[in-house]
C-alpha cells in the first residue's frame, strides 16, 4: 500500500541492493549505492550534489553509501560523499551535508544537521533538531538531545574553524551549545541550556554558562533511585549488550 | 490555481469529506478520515504507518483523523494514530507522531515535533520548532514560544519516562526548557531560555537556570502599560471570548 | 542528470528568466518573478499564497522576486510577496513568509523561518533554524548562527509586536534570544545563549542572562590571536572588500 514507486528518481549510476524499498517522489542520483534492506522513504533526495556542480562542467559526484538494514525516514536530504553504516535509523527531514562518515547502529533524530566533514560513532542517539558543525567528532554511545548545538568557530566570523570533541558514553541534554574545540570526555554529563566552553573531563557532571564542574557523574544521586550514572549499568534498549547486561558484554566482539 | 490534484495519493480505505482541498504531491494513507472543509497543503503524508508497519505483515494502520474547517500547511507528516479537533491550524512542516490527541482551534507552528502520545488542549498556540516529548500533557489556551523544549527523561537515558504538564493560560517563552516530570501550574509565565526544574505554582513568573520565581504574576507590571497578566483580559485574538471581553465570557457554553 | 523537469509546476502568470533551472516536484505560483540565472531546488513552492486566498474568492497573489544568480535549495516555501536580491543563497527547507525584503548576497541557512514583513540586508549569513519575528530588522553583514530567536512582542500574547533591530557588522552566537524592540548596535558580539532584553551599545561584547556588557569588542583579546574584532579587518570570505581587503574598501563603490 504505501510503497507505490510513483514519481521515483533513480539514476542510472545508482546501485540498489536486494530488498530495497523507495518512496514516493524520491530522487536517488548520481553514484549512489544503496545496500540491501534499506528502506527510504517518500520525498527524499539521496546524493545531492555538492556546490561544485553548479559551475564546474566536469563536476562528477562523489560516491554515497546507505548501509544495509538502513531506515531513512522522509523528506531526508542526504549529500553526495557520505558514508553510512549499517542498521542507521533516522527521523524526518534529516539533512546530511557532504563527507560525513556516520557509525552503525546510530540514530539521527528528526531535523538533525549534520554539517559536513563530522565523524559519528556507532550506537549514539541524537534527537530532534540537533546541529553539527563541520568537522566535529563524535565517540560511540553518545546521546544529544534536541536543539543541542556544536559549534566550530572560536571568534566568529573566522577561518580558524575548529570541531568540538563528544567521548564515548557523553550525554548532552536539550540546547546546550558546546564551543568550538572543546573536548568534553567520556561518561560525561552535561545540563540542559548549559554553555560548554572549556574541556570536561571524564566522568563529570557539569551545568551552566559557562558551565562548570557540579560533580562526579558516578557519586550522583537521584532521590529514589541511587547512583544512575554510568548509565550503562542500567539501560539496555537497541544497545548491543542488550538483556545480556553491560557487565557480561565483551565489547571486542560486537561493537 | 493552486490545487491541481496532481501527483496526489489517495488510500482506498481513506475517508474524504465534503469541500476537501488537497495539494499536489500529497499522499493520504489506509484509514485516514478527512472531515468536512479541511485544506491540505503541497507535499505532506498524513497516515504515515508506525513502526511496526516495517516488520509486521499483518500491520493495520491506525485510525488518523482531522477536524472539520482545518488546516494543514505544506510539508507536514501526520502519523497514523492522531485525532486533531475541529479548526486547527497548522504552519509548515509540523511532525505529529503516533498517538496525539490534540483539541479544537489549536494552532501548531511551523516545524513543530509532538513526538507522540501527547495531549494538547484546545486554543493554544505553539510557535516554531517547539518540541514536545512524549506523554507531555498540555491544558486549553497554553501559548509556546520558538524552541520551547518538554523533556520526559529525568536522568537520561532511562525507561523512566514522565512528560511535564502545562496548565490552562501559561506562556512559555523561547528556548525554555521543562524537565520530566514538572508541573507549570495555570497562568504562570517562564522566561525565556529558563531551564525549569521544579513544579510552579499558578500565577507565577519564573525565569533563569534553574528557574526561580521572579514575582506573583499579577503584580507584574510594564512600564505604560500597568499589570498585563493574566493576559485574557487584554488579549481577545482567536480566543473564544473574542470582542465580547474575557469577563463577559460563559467558558462553559464556548470552550 | 539532475534537473529532469519532472513533475514541476509553473504558472502561467509567472516570468522565467533565462538560464534558470528549476528542480523536480517544484511548484512556482502565480505572479512570481524568477530573474536570470537562477537556480531553484526540487520539492520547492515558490509563490505560496497569503492566508487570505483560502476565503477571498478575489484574491490576487502578490508579486514575488528571486533577484538574479540566487540559489534556492530544495524543499524551501517562500510566499507571496518577497523580494529578494541578486546573489541571494539559501539552505534547505527555508521558510520566508510574506513581504519580506532581503538583500543581496545574502545567506539564509537551513530551516531559516523569516516570519514575514523583516527587513535584512546584504552579506548577512544566517546558519541554520534561525527565527526572525515579523517587523525585525537586520543590517548588512550580520552573521546570526543556529537558533538564534528575534521576538517580536513584548508581554506575550499582545498585539503590541515590534521587532528587534541588529545593526551592521554585528554577531550574534548561537541560542541566543533577542527580546521585543531591543537594539543591538553596530559590531557587537552577543554571547552564545544570551538572553537580550536591553539595548546594547556600538562595539559591545555581551553576554549573559540577562545580557550584560562583557568588554568593549577592540579590546576583546583571543589567546594567540591578539585583538580580533571588528571581524572585517581580518575575514573577508564571501565579503565585498574581498582580497583587496576591508582598509582598502570604498563601501559607496561596491555594497
Amino acid at each position: 500500500m504505501i510503497f507505490n514507486n510513483s514519481n521515483t528518481q533513480i539514476s542510472p549510476s545508482a546501485t540498489i541492493g536486494k530488498n530495497v524499498r523507495i518512496g514516493d517522489n524520491t530522487i536517488i542520483l548520481d553514484r549512489v549505492i544503496i545496500e540491501d534492506h534499506v528502506t527510504i522513504g517518500h520525498n527524499c533526495v539521496i546524493g545531492e550534489p555538492l556546490n561544485d556542480y553548479y559551475s564546474n562542467p566536469d563536476y562528477e559526484n562523489p560516491v554515497t553509501r546507505i548501509g544495509a538494514h538502513s531506515l531513512i525516514r522522509s523528506h531526508a536530504i542526504i549529500y553526495a560523499g557520505n558514508t553510512l553504516g549499517e542498521y542507521v535509523t533516522t527521523g524526518h527531514r534529516i539533512i546530511l551535508r557532504e563527507n560525513n562518515l556516520i557509525g552503525h547502529h546510530t540514530v539521527l533524530g528528526t531535523q538533525a544537521d549534520i554539517q559536513g566533514h563530522v565523524k559519528i560513532g556507532s550506537y549514539c542517539r541524537l534527537y530532534t533538531s540537533v546541529v553539527i558543525s563541520q568537522l566535529s567528532e563524535i565517540g560511540n554511545y553518545v546521546f544529544l538531545y534536541p536543539f543541542v548545538v556544536l559549534t566550530n568557530d572560536p571568534y566568529p566570523p573566522s577561518n580558524d574553524l575548529k570541531g568540538p570533541s563528544i567521548s564515548d558514553f557523553s550525554v548532552i541534554a536539550a540546547h546546550a551549545t558546546i564551543f568550538s574545540g572543546v573536548t568534553v570526555g567520556a561518561n560525561c554529563l552535561v545540563g540542559a541550556g548549559s554553555v560548554v566552553k572549556q574541556d570536561i573531563a571524564d566522568y563529570t557532571l557539569a551545568a551552566g554558562d559557562p558551565a562548570k564542574k557540579v560533580t562526579d557523574i558516578r557519586k550522583y544521586v537521584v532521590m529514589g533511585k541511587g547512583k544512575v550514572y554510568p548509565w550503562m549499568k542500567r539501560f539496555s534498549r537497541d544497545m548491543p549488550w542488550g538483556k545480556a547486561g553491560w557487565e557480561n558484554w565483551d565489547p571486542d566482539r560486537s561493537a
